[in-house]
């Protein structure tokens, strides 16, 4: 049995619909389905969940929101009208929208997050109903229904484990196949809750996992994960097969096809993943698999940078002989709640990494001003164009010589390598350079690595 | 003025201390002069220190000791009679070894201290003595009397601030030698308490900085500080000048010429350090200077490794998204009162790196055992043969193609990295490797840097 999961762009319209649904017809395996909401039809359409952000935002603003009910529900028309489903038959996905403001939430992060969810879940109800009027037995299924219960905050919730229990009682037929709203799930009161943006992937993956899947397939816009971003390399190989902890190491510095999150159910369910294209499901996409028995066929399996990091730079003589000193860093940094990325440690120097989308000037400013009066270093530096690049391989980790190629094309560029990071990591190497140099050097060690 | 400091092997012996007479003697600068206790003879011989510390260990345990005193007493005896000095003008240096037992010590601790300062004490009033039967108008100066005033335990004590004041205010004529023991200083309460072992060094720098020496002189049995050690490189470069912080960062992994935390008053004071051998006062020896105005020669300054390292990795998905993570990991180490070296993290690896002269089995299973508990991370391991090299430069800063320059010859060697850290330290780059492949790789990188 497989899951398939259809992401927001393999769901935007009706011809996107039809494809998907020949997908989930073509293979009896393909029982369990995850939906995404609309996602955009073309460039400068506004996907179902914007739309719903804002319904809600004029819900608490007190404003009139039924145009904006009406371009919602009139997505829904629009891909049931390219199946020859009445208006009439799907009427109540309207009324749902319209009673949305009358539910019962504990404040306005619940009420945001139970109309965002409604992208899903209506897409999911349209969906069995379109299947079911083509013959094919389908049912749609609430999460609260399948036990699929999630704690933690209103719009970044988790997976509670006992939903894997009501998963594994849950009943249906051999030949029925389940549409399942992905991205949110219910609090132990009730509630909706969903997932960080993009959690269709992690539903899809909670239910591979609840289900015992053999496969959990995840449609999305693109033939394969590539080795390297094609926006920096021409052409980058596709990843035929990759282990999840490299895309786990990917994703950290920029690989963005598959969501983070997702890999955990997956791995602990060892259920093997694979990515592929709504519009080419002929090829065979990308797998991402359990490390055993995984034979890498390149030293390097991927390449990513990713540019939103700063650095502060400290050194202070006979720092390391200071007990507690690093103690004495991370006590500050929570003080801000503060959390940073790396901090690797010279001497008397120490560097630590921030990913820049949580820091704020003032947070900086505060910051160096607590290291100064209380560390009292001998100099103190803030480096705000800090980019990361991650290289990536199982390949890598009994090869001599990795770190001489990816040293060696860089140097022949005229970089300067900001931060090596090797060793704490098997399968990869971590550098940073200027924001301003990353591409450069991605391309170069890409070269190096590939085109050799 | 020049701070002039001899070693123990400097004055082991009569024509040793003929030696670093005729150094104090050819420069009127050379005004301050910090003796050590007399040091080993010959190979087998036993340093006066390592007496005192029998002595005192005899006291402690009721045994009788005067055979102990009379082979101490008997160093200074040969020494004096090398110079013509006769045994009764020195009898009373025996009257204060056979008074040690009779002197108020809070305990032990402080008992071993003062045992171990009289290496260095006696031998400082020996040193008068010689020069003015010579007709040198030399005094012998009692820390006490200088005000040099520590603070911390005893045997491991640390200069206290005001000392600084009091040196400023010590009154000597412009002809006179002062000649201080080194490795020791009063505590507040009016106990010896020891600097950490080769403290005389120590002494020499806290003087140079309380009397605003011209320069710091140290003299010792090498000719020069040598970029690599002498015992894995076949002749290496000696270092002609070099800065305070690249000293510190090759003392930090083996180099052990220098003591380490003698740098810090010289760095406060901004003298500079001259190390030259008693037996070759005429060649240039190292200077060890400020940072400012410091122009590189190469690009690498020094190679060290250091084999005393072990290593625990462990690895857990989505380890950087536990808030408070490296926090608990360093509470677990607290409770054992373990201090870590280094602790480079990855995505979703971390480890952490420990001088293994701090360890022992008992610790190292609790500290596993309770990070299982606490952390339950997917792999632990502990790996125990790690080696930590260090390539350090002040060249190395602005150098593109440092790393490359590194990992080229190691990976020629067919020797694989464990660990590369750069980026935290300006001026040095630090790998890892197996214990048994780090000379092989010190070889490697510098004839790479050296010979090509």
């Amino acid at each position: 049995m497989k899951v398939v999961k259809f992401g927001g762009s393999s769901l935007a319209s009706g011809p996107a619909v039809a494809n998907a649904l020949k997908i989930i017809t073509s293979d009896p395996e393909r029982q369990i389905v995850v939906t995404s909401a609309p996602g955009k039809r073309h460039a400068g359409d506004i996907k179902v969940t914007d739309l719903l952000i804002r319904y809600a935002n004029q819900i608490i603003g007190g404003e009139n929101a039924s145009a904006t009910v009406e371009e919602i529900f009139q997505r829904y028309v629009e891909i049931g009208h390219y199946f020859g489903v009445e208006e009439g038959n799907i009427s109540h996905l309207r009324d749902i929208l319209l009673s949305l403001p009358n539910g019962n939430y504990p404040n306005n992060e619940y009420l945001m997050a139970a109309f965002k969810a409604h992208g899903e879940c209506l897409n999911a109800q349209l969906i069995a109903i379109i299947l079911n009027e083509q013959g094919v037995k389908a049912r749609f299924v609430d999460p609260k229904a399948a036990g699929l219960t999630v704690t933690g905050s209103p719009n970044n919730a988790s997976i509670a484990p006992e939903s894997y229990q009501a998963l594994e009682n849950f009943e249906y037929e051999p030949d029925e196949k389940l549409i399942f709203p992905g991205f949110y799930g219910y609090t132990l009161a009730g509630h909706i809750a969903t997932f960080s943006r993009g959690g269709s992937d992690i539903t899809g993956a909670i239910l591979a996992r609840g289900f015992h899947a053999d496969l959990y397939e995840n449609f999305t816009d693109v033939d394969a994960i590539f080795s390297a971003n094609p926006a920096v390399v021409d052409h980058p190989l596709p990843i035929q097969t990759m282990t999840y902890r490299e895309m786990r190491e990917l994703s950290y510095a920029g690989f963005s096809v598959f969501h983070d999150e997702a890999l955990i159910p997956a791995i602990q369910g060892q259920i093997p993943i694979n990515v592929k294209n709504t519009q080419h499901p002929e090829k065979r996409g990308t797998m991402i698999v359990p490390e055993k028995h995984f034979k890498p066929e390149h030293i390097m399996t991927g390449i990513a940078s990713s540019k939103h990091f700063a650095a502060l730079y400290l050194h202070k003589y006979l720092i390391n002989k200071e007990v507690g000193f690093t103690l004495r860093i991370l006590n500050i940094l929570s003080k801000y709640g503060l959390s940073y990325e790396h901090m690797p440690t010279g001497i008397d120097d120490l560097t630590i990494i921030f990913d820049k989308n949580k820091l704020s000037d003032e947070i900086i400013d505060s910051v160096c001003d607590d290291i100064q009066t209380e560390i009292n270093p001998d100099h103190l530096e803030w480096i705000n164009d800090y980019a990361i690049i991650m290289i990536v391989g199982e390949g890598m980790k009994n090869h001599i010589g990795v770190m001489r190629d990816i040293a060696t094309p860089v140097a022949a560029q005229g970089i300067s390598l900001r931060m090596v990071n090797q060793g704490s990591s098997e399968i990869s190497i971590m550098i940073g350079t200027t924001t301003e140099d990353a591409d450069r050097a991605v391309k170069a060690i890409y070269d190096y690595f590939f085109k050799r």
